[in-house]
Parts: C-alpha cells; sequence; structure tokens
C-alpha cells in the first residue's frame, strides 16, 4: 500500500509537471501580458477572459481549430498539441465574433492586424538579434504618379552604412504576402536579424533590403467589391491582374529610381535582386520576368507565378512568364540565380504548384535552385528558412 | 394637402441626407475596410458582425461608452455624436469581452494593441504627409548593459541627412505616454511629417528626433502583479518609482552615447532636448532635471512632474524636483526652454496638476511657456499640437 501511495503521489506529480510544462510568455506578447505561453514542447496555451460567451474557440491559421474551456473565473484556456517553430498568426472566436487576443501584439496579415504567437525553434537563432553589429531599417515615403499617392515602403540598410560613406550596395527587393503588408518581413519575418547574422558569419554580402507595399492602384481604379479568394472569380481575376500590373509599374518606373536616387545602390541589373513570399512569390515572377533589363536574382518562396491556380496539369515553359524561359541557355546566362522554395506541410495544392514548376524547370533544363523547408507549412518559418537559403547566393 | 406632401418629402430627405451624411472610410482603416468611417460633422459610424451577441458597446476612450444597435443581417452599428479632431483610441465591448476591431489598424495604447479612428481636423494639414522633403525613422536596436537586453527605438532622421554628410543635428528626445509605445509618436502622432512640415517652412531647426521605450527594467527586477492605476497602491508607486530610476540611468548611460555614436548629432547640452507626454512627461522632468548637465530644453506634455498624482494643493518649487527650481535666475540662466501644455478638456484631475505647476512657475517667476490645446482632452491631436507649438522653440 505505501509502495502504491507513493508511486501514485509520483505519478500524479509527473502527469502534473507534463500538463503543467514550463510555459512562459510569447515572445511577441505585449508588455507583461502572461498569456499566451508557450512550454518546450512547443504547446501553446491561450487564455481569455468571456465570462458571458456560449462558445470560445482559437483558431491558429495553420492548424485545426479548438474549442476552449470555461473555466470557473470566467476565463476560457486550451493547450494546443505542440506546433511547428516560427511565428503562428491566430484569432478567437468569441460566440461567432473573429477578434485578436489583447494578449499578443499584432500583425498585419489576413487583412487585418491580427494576432501572433512565437514558437521557438530549439537551438535556432538565425533569426534572433545576436551580438553581431546591427543594421538599420528606414521607413520611407515616396509619392508615386503610377498610384497617386504617397507609399510607404521599409528599407535595410546594413551595418556601417553610415560611416563608409563611399561603399555602394547591391539591393534585394523583398516583398510580403497577400493580406500582408510592408512591415511582415521585420516584423513577422526578422528579416534584418537573419541579413544581421549571415553578414556577421560573412555567409552573405552587405545589401540593401528594399520592402514595399505590393498593393498598387491607379489613382481612378475602384476595386471591386470582392469577399473570399480573389482568384475564385472572373471579376477578382481581373482585379488581381490589374494590381500586379500597376505594382509592376510602380516598381520599375517609380520605386527603383527612387531607392537608386535615395541611397547608396550600385544601380544596375546585377546587383538588383527580387523576391517575394506566396503572393510576394507571383509579383516578384512578373516583375522580373518583364524586366530582366532591370534584375538577374529572382526569388519565389511558396508562391511562384500563379500557375498553381490555374490548375495546368503541367506547365509549358515555352509560353509560360510570357516565354523568358523559352530558351534555358540563353535564360541561364542572362540570370544569375533562379530560386523557388516550399514547406513540405503547405496545402497539397500549393505544394503542387510549385513542384510543377520545379518539375518543368528540371525537365527544360533551366538552372535553378529548389528548396524545401521540412515540416512548415504555408507559414513564416517557412519563409525565414527560404531567405536565409536564398541571401547567401546573392551578388556572389 | 399637396404641399404638405411635399414639405414633409423634403423633410424626409432632408433629415436622409443628415442621417447618411457623407461618410468615407477612416484613413486609419486596413486596406479596403468600408467601417469604421467619418463623416464632414466629425461623427464616426462603427460596424461590426456578432450574429450570436446579445449587447454590443463601442467605447471611445476620451467619450461616454455608446451601445450599438443590432440590424437585420448580425451587423451591429452605432453612430457617435461629432468628436474632436485627431486620432481616437477604442475598443468594441461584446458581451462583456473588450475587443478590436478588425477594420481598423492598431495602434499600441491601453498596454495593448487597440483600434484607432483618424478624424480630420478641417483644414489642418501640419500632420499630413505634404509636397516637402521628407526625412525618414529608422529603427535601431541597442543592448543595455542597464536592462540587459536588446531595446528598440524609432529615430527620425532629418531631409537631406544623408546627402550633406559634413553636417551636424542637435537631437529631441520624444518619450510615449504610459501604456503606448515608441512606435506612437510615428503611428499615432505622425511626429515625423509634422517636422517635416515645419522644417519645410523653415520654422524648425533641422533636428534629429529619438523615439525610445519608456519601459526599463534592471535584469534581477520582478514586476509585481498591479492591476489597474499603478500609482493606486504603494507597491505600484514603487514600481513606478522603480522604471523611472531604470529608464534614467538607461537614456543618459547607454541611450545618449549610442545616438551621438551613431548619428551626427551635436553632442551637447545646449542642441539636446527632451520631451514627452502624459508618462514621458513625467519621465522628461525626471530625467533633465537631474541631468541639466546633458539637456537645457525640456516639454512636459500633459504630465508634468507627476505632482498631479500625489494631491498636493500647492506645489513648493523650493522643494520640487531636487530643488532644480529653486533658483528662478540660475535656472533661466541654465535652461533655454521649459514648456508645459494641456488640453482643456482633459480630465479635471490631470488639468488642475499642470495648472498648479504652471501658477508655481508664474509665481515664482520662472521662465517658462505654458499651452493650452483648445477642445481637446488627453489625446494625441493635443499633443500633436503641443509639438508644432514646443519643435519651432528649439535650437534657436
Amino acid at each position: 500500500m505505501k509502495l502504491i501511495g507513493i508511486m501514485m503521489l509520483l505519478f500524479a506529480s509527473l502527469c502534473y509537471a507534463q500538463e503543467q510544462g514550463d510555459f512562459k510568455p510569447a515572445t511577441t506578447n505585449v508588455l507583461d501580458a502572461q498569456y499566451p505561453r508557450v512550454d518546450s514542447a512547443s504547446r501553446v496555451q491561450i487564455r481569455i477572459k468571456a465570462p458571458d460567451a456560449t462558445k470560445v474557440k482559437v483558431n491558429f491559421w495553420s492548424n485545426p481549430k479548438l474549442d476552449m474551456e470555461k473555466q470557473a473565473d470566467g476565463f476560457w484556456t486550451v493547450t494546443t498539441p505542440p506546433l511547428a517553430p516560427g511565428l503562428h498568426y491566430y484569432t478567437i472566436n468569441i460566440d461567432g465574433v473573429e477578434v485578436s487576443d489583447p494578449g499578443s501584439h499584432s500583425f498585419y496579415g489576413g487583412s487585418k492586424d491580427a494576432s501572433a504567437v512565437e514558437v521557438p525553434e530549439a537551438g535556432v537563432t538565425y533569426y534572433l538579434p545576436q551580438d553581431v553589429p546591427h543594421g538599420q531599417v528606414r521607413e520611407v515615403w515616396y509619392h508615386s504618379s503610377v498610384t497617386g499617392s504617397w507609399r510607404h515602403a521599409l528599407v535595410y540598410l546594413p551595418p556601417n552604412y553610415d560611416t563608409q560613406t563611399k561603399v555602394r550596395y547591391p539591393v534585394l527587393y523583398l516583398q510580403h504576402g497577400g493580406g500582408e503588408d510592408e512591415t511582415g518581413w521585420i516584423k513577422q519575418g526578422h528579416a534584418n536579424f537573419i541579413i544581421d547574422n549571415l553578414i556577421a558569419s560573412k555567409s552573405s554580402k552587405p545589401m540593401i533590403i528594399v520592402m514595399a507595399s505590393g498593393y498598387a492602384r491607379r489613382p481612378d481604379y475602384k476595386a471591386p467589391d470582392i469577399t473570399g479568394n480573389p482568384m475564385g472569380s472572373p471579376a477578382g481575376m481581373r482585379f488581381m491582374q490589374e494590381m500586379m500590373a500597376t505594382f509592376e509599374d510602380d516598381v520599375t518606373k517609380i520605386l527603383i529610381p527612387f531607392i537608386d536616387s535615395t541611397f547608396r545602390t550600385i544601380p544596375d541589373r546585377d546587383h538588383r535582386a527580387m523576391a517575394g513570399l506566396s503572393m510576394g512569390g507571383m509579383q516578384t515572377f512578373q516583375v522580373t520576368f518583364n524586366h530582366l533589363d532591370l534584375f538577374s536574382y529572382i526569388g519565389g518562396f511558396s508562391g511562384a507565378g500563379g500557375m498553381m491556380m490555374r490548375g495546368e496539369q503541367k506547365l509549358d515553359l515555352k509560353t509560360a512568364f510570357n516565354g523568358a524561359l523559352a530558351d534555358p541557355t540563353a535564360f541561364a546566362k542572362r540570370v544569375h540565380l533562379l530560386w523557388i522554395g516550399v514547406g513540405t506541410e503547405e496545402p497539397p495544392q500549393m505544394r503542387a504548384g510549385i513542384q510543377r514548376l520545379n518539375a518543368a524547370l528540371v525537365e527544360a533544363k533551366v538552372k535553378h535552385e529548389f528548396y524545401e523547408s521540412p515540416g512548415t507549412s504555408h507559414e513564416w518559418q517557412t519563409w525565414r528558412r527560404d531567405l536565409k537559403d536564398f541571401a547567401p547566393r546573392l551578388f556572389q
């Protein structure tokens, strides 16, 4: 009896330890918020006060929705199963209303300021601030005659930009995804810390990174009333095409000249790259393939040319992208890097589209790099890894 | 009958026009969100979908709460009375849960990412982007041995900072309020546009503006569990005092040397100013009055020294602020500008505290400026006006 009693106690305390875990407030929380919190098993606990609600769910966008449980004190709580490492957007659904968690800082995604929780990746520091020289991120505003408006962009300048006043730098244009904005690569992606660390270890050349808004409309353009996925309707497709064409004009006619006249760039195609994630990947392919006179490094992160949306079974490189890839030898001479990537856990249709592009490139012997991020979905950990693999290949 | 019929129709259409107003989506909305919207009479319409909720209220922080009305389509709506011009924080209360409005961008205030709506001020452009040379706002990170952590700050650099590489500039340290953070003066306040416009009209000297986080804790410090106003309990007061002292150390020992070694400043007290709003005003008084060797321009926006919290009926300048103001003649020689301001509609206790300080300064013949923002409360329109009045008096 005594032994069994001790064993039960031990068992109970083990269960307790496992249930309790070693939860700590997430680094993405607002000051002093105790929830959400994360443990070393990558589980996340959410807690929100809603004493009068009848049903509360948490919706991690890359995971199934979870019902939260009402506690006696009017708080609702839930502990998730282990999540993939990285930044996870989520919203809380209170009696049918999708809201942000006041304990979390907000991150622009899904066309709103959404909550997100950072799940650390054990032993991984490449996207964290380290004791290395730090570049600076600048907010700039430029007036675009293409859109007839003031436009906001973020610009990363490498360490020593200010002190080495004769040095000029190559430029990477780096685009966010649909529903996100120009703040995403810094706030969600930590692109500045990734490049700081790559430069410090001499893995990457020092470079300027320009992060612009991917949304662009001509002054007289009236957006149609579209709900849901714009790719889902002809009006939505026209809207996307119009936006992409306007963005292409803004980047090539306004933004690049503005950047080249504002910063100490090396203003030629050999020292200019473009990459983007998801919608930004599609935009990258459109802008660069139509302007190979301006770009010579191309990256598509979880989004490559939009063909995955169009239901093609096989990609015909002779005609795709206005024929830019029709002559692989000429393309390889002209383009220093064509890089595509996707997470192994991305939705099947998305992954299949990029695999299809990869297969077509392989078959046509178009020189390129293909990277698959293990265990991650259509989410920021994939794109952080993409940038870590992509950036060292630039301007070498 | 006919005439009455026509008159009734006219009356009905007039009512309709007034009810309809000329509402437009707020400039603070996320892309394409149609609500909240604002009309030319400064009324705001809020709309949120909550089909299963039983009570929904909107809470504009500087105004009484308003009940929202359920519509047949499951949306709840309300139109506010005319609001003061400027940026208004608000939250929506759905069945007792205080949430952000997904239609609004979020702004860090009240210790969370809150919603806010910009109500334009007719004919007023000083805080809007104009066709003038624009400075840039930089994000910088510095490691502080005072707090043992990486700290984030924003730094405004005036137009031509990059091209006129021999020019050095004076510096204004500009602090946010309690519950806000270092992004407030740019996102909520538009300090960059205010200074751009003042510099363009030659009303202000070109200057660097440093916006740092007002929260600082030593590495080993454990924050007590305080709910509500920290000034309300002895533990809360000690917490605030400890934070203020740590902040004072961080600014004077780490931040100023970092800024002076990173940017082309004029690193002396004659070219260094500090100002802040609310809690930032209290911090400004503490830091500058304790370090007159470092600062010679001082601004307190809706917060001056904290004495309004301590219930003193009259301020004794002989002993207040460690006696820094005890000798008005010496003070006037040493300090080029002491500036205090408050909105006429601020809560009575807050306004009374600053008026009390003003009265004490007048009585003691301490040279200073006192500005009252007409019709505005403890809110950003007051502080935008404060900066517009304060900045031209610097470094002249």
